[in-house]
């Protein structure tokens, strides 16, 4: 396996577990959060600015990297790593959820997806085989298969074609990876809510060898209640000696949710995309810094974190930026909810090695006012 | 004086002279250039970049810090300087020049300005003593009074009678600085193009002890020679032992003219503003890297620049970033410029001291490419 799993510790009360992932370019425990790195930076923040945050390994969007600048000239500039002078691990997606998302007029054949680029209107061809040879051309150390993500709610005859197709896909991707030695390959579990599906699509995929899977389809608007039990039944049928990774989940309640359930990686543009609309994720919930009350709070974003912006800049300052509609404001409260989520995971750690994850969820919980609403679920 | 001004050096076959000014909060050498930072930032940086590009001095806008976030709340921070985390000096105009170029429906009285905010349409009223009291509460190093600038072109009657009043101005604003101690304040020299109201403006400023003198009305859209020609005939009536500072101004080519005829301070939202937009100035002029020939140029931006942007990233990925618009590829680009801009005023300083200016300033211009054309100037 090019990436390595140690399972350190499993919570005796929940499916939570410790461990330790070591990819061709880092070593971090988990469970672990990835920053989103979508077009070849994570938006607004330097490497050294992630490094300051201890991101351990970030994720790439292969769609996006495919369209600008193309895989070629990533190749050229010897991979996505080099191209962005980001020396730790790399994650890639494998483009299917932004054509399932993003693109226009998609049509979904056996041999792959047509559809138009979502702003040029360009048509393209995405199959399992050009998933993996542009994530190849990126050089991440964990790429992802070429799968369907189904919308929620379809149809149980859907979900079951589409997982089936998901599966023939993930033998192809498979074959089709030529850097078998350095780069690893994730294969997507999925089946929607129904669980008979996501049994079959575990069954089959753990058959292939893997270097670790994901639960995929879920966090697409479904109710956290269904994401949970689906969580529930399906990481037991993952094998315990990799790692699994829940796709684009990010808040905090839904990553404290997914540990409880076995998950070891997260990643979701969350976290910086609110930071760019000025709200900030702190120990007490979130913080719109938009909002009046912070116009003359010299007080730090939040007491507790010790990040470069809650170590430096007021709120008021932060209220300032945001309203003044300058990239300063953006930056900080970036790299505070980075820091942030990160932070976050660390505790969890901890948690689980002092065998008080239930609890440490409980208190986190509580403090965030989760159970005060669903919204920052 | 608060500012204290040590003339080093003049060069013999010009005008251009080395100095050292020293303020409240920093020393540095002259000819300097002052990065803008609008609304309490310098666009897209940070405070440790700017220190990093060896800034020693910036320049805030009291117009746009007074509407937002207004001058109590910038006094209740503990000054701009605490505000937004800078620590070297700190230079602020006065709000007119964007009452005259910004705001709307204005109505000039001699107590003040009357005008509508460009942006809310809200009523507004600068004074003179307005824009002192402001500048007291930014707590700024050097502190500009409030003039009218004049539009290019303009008639010798309107020029006359509004350089009298930049006058009377002038020392209504001497008179309402309550920090003489603590804050310096420069006068501005108006009167146009016509060399008889700059003689004039000039010789009644001068009976004012103000802590320096800028020309101001000037890069207001006249001719390069027109600009230069005032210069000329303008800096010989202002006293040697006081900085003089041109406004507005900071392209290369403009800056190494306004230095050959005894400028010693500039400021431009030139470098940031056309960085933003992917324009990189360089050793051999302008580069947009937006264009094609940099998509597979893996290469840095300037072969003779260390900045943090030319140490570790290549044109192909600031191409990428831009056509991404990608914030990243912005700051990128604005730590360049800045760098690039102060590096030059380090040239030029080099060159005063060891004689060679005006052929420093010659090899600038061949190699800048600023005899091929005037857009660059």
């Amino acid at each position: 396996m090019v990436i390595k799993y140690q399972l350190l510790k499993k919570d005796p009360r929940s499916m939570a577990r410790l461990g330790v992932i070591t990819t061709p370019h880092s070593t971090f425990e988990t469970p672990i959060f990835m920053p989103v790195g979508t077009q070849a930076t994570v938006k607004t923040m330097s490497v050294e600015e992630l490094e300051a945050c201890n991101a351990k390994i970030i994720l790439g969007n292969t769609y996006h990297l495919w369209c600008q600048p193309g895989n070629e000239i990533m190749a050229e500039a010897g991979g996505l790593h080099k191209f962005m002078r980001w020396n730790k691990s790399i994650l890639t997606d494998s483009g299917g959820f932004q054509v399932f998302s993003l693109a226009k007029l998609r049509d979904i054949k056996e041999e792959g997806v047509t559809f138009k680029h979502h702003k040029s209107g360009k048509k393209l061809f995405l199959s399992p085989e050009l998933a993996i040879k542009i994530q190849n051309d990126l050089g991440s150390d964990i790429m992802m298969c070429l799968d369907e993500c189904p919308p929620y709610p379809a149809t149980e005859e859907y979900l079951e074609n589409s997982m089936h197709r998901t599966i023939r896909w993930a033998k192809r991707c498979y074959e089709a990876n030529v850097n078998k030695e350095t780069q690893g390959l994730f294969g997507i579990v999925q089946g929607g809510n129904i669980r008979r599906l996501r049994e079959y699509c575990a069954q089959e995929l753990t058959k292939i060898p893997f270097d670790g899977y994901a639960v995929g389809g879920l966090s697409v608007g479904e109710p956290k209640e269904i994401q949970n039990e689906v969580l529930s039944y399906t990481t037991p049928l993952l094998p315990e000696d990799k790692p699994r990774y829940l796709m684009g989940v990010g808040s905090p309640g839904a990553i404290l949710d997914g540990v409880e359930r076995g998950i070891d990686m997260f990643d979701c543009v969350l976290p910086t995309r609110i930071a760019r609309h000025g709200t900030a994720m702190t120990s007490v919930g979130r913080k719109l810094l938009k909002n009046k009350e912070f116009e003359r709070d010299f007080t730090p974003l939040d007491h507790e974190c010790d990040c470069y912006c809650c170590k430096n800049y007021t709120r008021a300052y932060l209220h300032h930026l945001i309203k003044a509609e300058e990239i300063l404001g953006q930056r900080l409260i970036s790299i505070h909810n980075i820091h942030f989520l990160l932070k976050l995971m660390e505790n969890i750690r901890k948690a689980i090695r002092e065998d008080r994850f239930l609890e440490f969820k409980k208190e986190f919980y509580e403090k965030y006012g989760l159970n005060n609403s669903d919204k920052d679920f």
